[in-house]
């Protein structure tokens, strides 16, 4: 087992080159709070590497200071998503091309950044994605109807702040695997998240597992995972 | 404004023999952990001066107490209500002249208990009360089933513990009050309460509010308040 | 049951135009950080639908950008409410018309603005209201001054930070419904409004029910649906 | 849609019938603090309907009674599941015919209680589960040995309590959905589970989402779902 | 400074027999899970050295298994303080002789148990006392009935449970310091005294200072180091 | 008793002018974020009718709009108490004058501004004060060195962040009560105060109650109140 | 490397034989809820081949059991620690050979248990230690007293309830490091011992570290690896 | 002794010019929040007195302002360490004369800050350092592949957000103590560094003890301690 050429050594980070390998999927790079000199060096590193890179809670200041060494680098404001193909091979450029089918809902216009940093997420991974949003409990005739769409999908990622009940609803309606995530959208008890977190952790309909507060890459992630099983 | 006589010191409590005019409701007995000696004082004084007494979270070694010095006493282990009338006059007994109506709802089976303080509670104040037990949101069709009948009352008593979204979905669903009673069913994060009681404050719907964990009693009596606004 | 025409789904946001035939109250918007494409095409839709649109937590900005699409849109800085209406017959506006009566009472100065946006609320749902601002528990004499005014109310909205104990100091002298609003005044432990809200949940006096911190909105409405039982 | 049909109403609960249908999974009884007499009820009307009937958190107690009506009712006492089959097509039955393949680790040796609560559902609903326990990350060598077994697995099931960072290790080293389960094992700041919750929110590592702390059902009922798409 | 003689190394203890020159206060003894061997030996320490000995927080197996060993201890099972004086000069023993004067106030009779722990630690310390229970403000005019003998203290103790709002609304009538009890009475987001804390700390009155929940030794304490200064 | 007159009705608040003679205190300004245009007429009424006003929290913006009416008004950066005198008694002005002796610790630099807060308040109150900062536990000599001193104040405030020990070894130290202050010094744990709160809160000495986190106002107040039994 | 042979699998359990060339201590065993055919296989096994085992956290009745197969067992109920050693050669047995110089100090008497557990733990492995018992903060001078004594330990273990304060005083003191370790001892908001532990890691002296709330053992065991440093 | 010769009263502060004799370790500077005007002159009274100055938490601001004094002044960005050495004699200046080996690894590229930190101060204290980042778990190899390296360390720093398993894991690998410092890289429920706090103090592994969240200096001075045993 050859371990030293597991990983780049660039000093301040091991670029995990034998994830791909291991996992089935690339090193993704979280930007939040990354310092720019950093930032820099593991964009350029992964593009020459790997032809693409893909990073997460991007800021625009960030998109423009990556699109100084890598020009053909797209953001989007929504999801905070800042990435690059050379040879574009996902679901999102190629829409016909994905595999597989996951629903990704939300409770209110609020929760869209999360959920697109979802979808996004997965259809770089080369999965298809239905979106549905605003199909929050308090109007419960609006996820009503989209009930059958719903029982098609491989797996659902349910994005909601407030109470985040929104899985608890759908897992009761449903056969396939709910990914709940809990937004930081709220205020007073559920400013932040605890409260959706708490409740869709305590949910009494099954099939529902969670991840973190705005997680949306996450969620996208393990999505996948389960999409690909049933290719 | 005779200030005196608007309660009987006992020494170790105050009754507030003027509660009624002030606010129409006779004194009501908090008996979770009362000494047996306070106990059975207050529920003598009551029982003589008003002709009837009622008290919340008693046990059934309090209520064999009672009954040494109140023979007519009785005990409902699930509500766990400790009363007795000299000449009753509430809705509970006199089904058919109670006034108005509340509609009490429970999520699941284990919240039945905090859902029949409530629905006692009210009854006791002379109110109609309809029950509608396990009708919690992880098979929404159950509720979608008795929406018409929840249309038609004065208020909504809405119990659930866990993820606590009952309320919720009803609140979605009526025009009238809904007041949600978070219960200390659950285990993990859920146990205790906070994750529905959070939940429920969190509400994305309107037309909620909310009573302490279990408080049962709480909500028939505001309930009531509100129901004989209708009167 | 013709289910697609319950909502209009404008792809981020799905409007639930049949909210007012099921609940009696027409859609409202809650503003906060709501992105401004969003807001100016729900404000749009909503104005032409129904000939208004009342939106909570509005910024300045928000207004000015509102205003360049509905020019006779309202603001008001400090309850932040938003609104237009092209006939109007609100409470607020003709006084004389608006039925019931709700009392709106704050402990402090601090809370006027939670208050306001309650108050507001409930007049434009067509409701009359009476303001009695800063009569915390500090100074009881001037509570136990209103006293008797207090007792008039179909329904009593007792908005207070700190330590919250305004609404159990009413629900001890009323017979009304008390509607509880902890507000984030407050600093150290009281800072957020968790000690509010707790102490308002733990009240040892009946007849009081509470919504999430600052939720002056969800006062305003539920006090309106409980002050039009007596319509 | 023939609503009335989709459910059973006992006046204390509502049996959701139609959740096979629905979802592909039977009702399932969670037994702590059923009442008796409850209890008794719908382990007899779930068994004569299905001809099987499955629960957990049941004490040795609900065994005892459910025996007096069921005599053929089966209790694992470290699972603390209470079930019977008329005829019984479960995985754990017939090892041979599951389907698919979950692995279940845990941490330690206390961890295992909530891990065979996770198995015996997953093999109740007709899968392969191996277990693979006391694997926990103080000696890390025990976990890579089974790496390459782990990469085999449709699911795999990651249990643990204290600092909870099992599942962590085991999503960096596999590309399989991992579903953590945070136990209540430990003690200090570890007691009831709150860190190992947090912890596995938290995780650095990717496709791992999360139950409520102790919720091996729900892990085991998930892990189902996700193994069936590979059928 | 002869620091070695300032204490009493008893191994397990070191009995600060220095404390009454020190503070004017002797050490007492917290008797709560005190090991059997360790309470004995300390009682009979202290009761040999000074002629007296006074413990809180005693339960009636300790005042057994004193009693051996110190016939004449007495126990008291309200405030559980466990004492012996050779020659008692504490004002509880000679009321007319006590100095200044501490008003206990509860909101409730459930407070009485730790208000009692209060006056008979001032008590003890020889200063008089008076009781005023169960004058919470869910019945204000029982509190207003009493005003003006509170304005006569030098100092109040006001102990409370659940919302905790007494202290507040005493120390918006009175010109003396308040020091404010929570207890751990209460159930739900009540429960361990939390909500009764926070809201003492966040009180808009002045003139409060607040100790640890249940701790009304240390209340009496603090109470008579106030009223000494006026001696 | 004529209610009337107790206080001032401006509309968004009601100004207790009956406070001084209840309590012996005259009103008080919070600032912090009071509107501009009420904290205006709170200023100008109470300087009118008292000759002198007093308000903390305030900013230096404060500062200069109340410049405007009252060219008098003075302002601490460091304290930010904002005041005003027409004829000034206060202990501040005249320190040979004022009564008592309160002694204020810090346990470090960071503390200064809170415990200037509670200083300048018992100066404003007419009592005569000591300070003695950055003498803090983790170089215990600093403080052994002030002991003496310290037994000679009537009363001692101790202000500390971070662990919050001060008032615990003073406790240990003194006879007179120590109204300990927890300040928001300090981060990770520390930040915001809570662990000093509960710390103090928790101590194992005697003589100490706590007030809320950097509430030097009321901390300056209790001492007054405290230090005048001794006039 | 051959893995396979660096430890045990019992099926429940895999015995980590390679940890004492590892790390250099051997595995030791935590008792606290392990079933009894768990805790016989794991005392029998690592007897067998170490020819010593160590526990933690044992019951009474543990004890009891694990005597019917290892007939030399010793348990002491203070510090509940339950071990055998065919041929010992700890400092506890042997004290004039113990190593180092270990110093475990704690604020009272209630924290001696926990203290028990790691000056135990710290000579089963060889080191001598010293104990210094209830030298807390509330009494200074005892602490004063013993400084000398404390500046020449390799390691100082600093075990403390309440408020936690006895760390911080020490490392003002000494130049060594400090473990503290809080306990649970206290009630109120000191229950659990959450106040002390926050009070630990705020600590405003240097060289302080902390462990897990009542963890004796922990602290031992890095104590032990400290002071071997100077072997 | 002669305890007035022990500090240095600035009014402000009292400087601890004892400390070095005591502890071995000089006074250092905790920048964050410092008035300009304290920080000045405790800058210029250290290096005039001891001739070297260390300070943590500094800012660019602070920078520039303590440069007009001592123009020799040093800033690093990333580790926020502002100082100053007349006579440099420190390890990070001699890298070949440093003392011991602390090996300081962190999980992440976001936590070189505060591992800055900790490695610039025991380098400042004299001693060597090596530095290992972004090893964190979700990579195991990458740790593993440095596992002999470690061995070979006086003490290790184990640095870590989000889930803080990092320090679990090496805690197993090694035999020598090993300081974990959470940091508050995250968001959700690890955002400000409690799930990593939790974490890290619940390890299954042994030799770990915690530090405050980006409490670097804390864990170099620590590091430092324990590495001097070996001198």
């Amino acid at each position: 087992m050859e371990e030293k050429k597991t990983y780049d050594n660039l000093g301040f980070a091991r670029l995990d080159t034998d994830r791909k390998r291991r996992t089935g999927f690339p090193e993704v790079v979280f930007c939040s709070k990354k310092p720019d000199e950093y930032l820099l060096k593991i964009y350029q590193k992964l593009y020459e590497e790997d032809g693409r890179v893909f990073g997460t809670r991007a800021t625009k200041e960030q998109y423009e200071l990556v699109k100084t060494v890598i020009p053909e680098i797209e953001y989007d404001p929504i999801s905070r998503i800042l990435k690059a193909e050379k040879k574009s091979e996902t679901s999102e450029n190629f829409p016909n091309q994905g595999k597989g089918l996951i629903a990704v809902c939300t409770a209110g216009t609020a929760d869209i950044s999360v959920a697109e940093e979802a979808a996004k997420t997965a259809e770089y991974f080369g999965r298809n994605v239905k979106r549905y949003y605003d199909v929050g409990i308090s109007g419960i005739h609006r996820l009503l109807d989209i009930e059958d769409e719903l029982q098609e999908a491989d797996c659902i990622i349910a994005v909601a702040g407030m109470e985040g009940a929104l899985p608890s609803v759908i897992g009761g309606l449903v056969g396939c695997p709910v990914i709940a995530v809990p937004t930081s959208v709220g205020y007073g008890v559920s400013e932040g998240g605890i409260a959706a977190l708490l409740s869709m952790l305590s949910s009494c309909a099954n099939g529902i597992s969670v991840v973190n507060i705005d997680n949306g890459y996450g969620a996208g992630y393990i999505a996948t995972e389960i999409s690909r099983l049933r290719d």
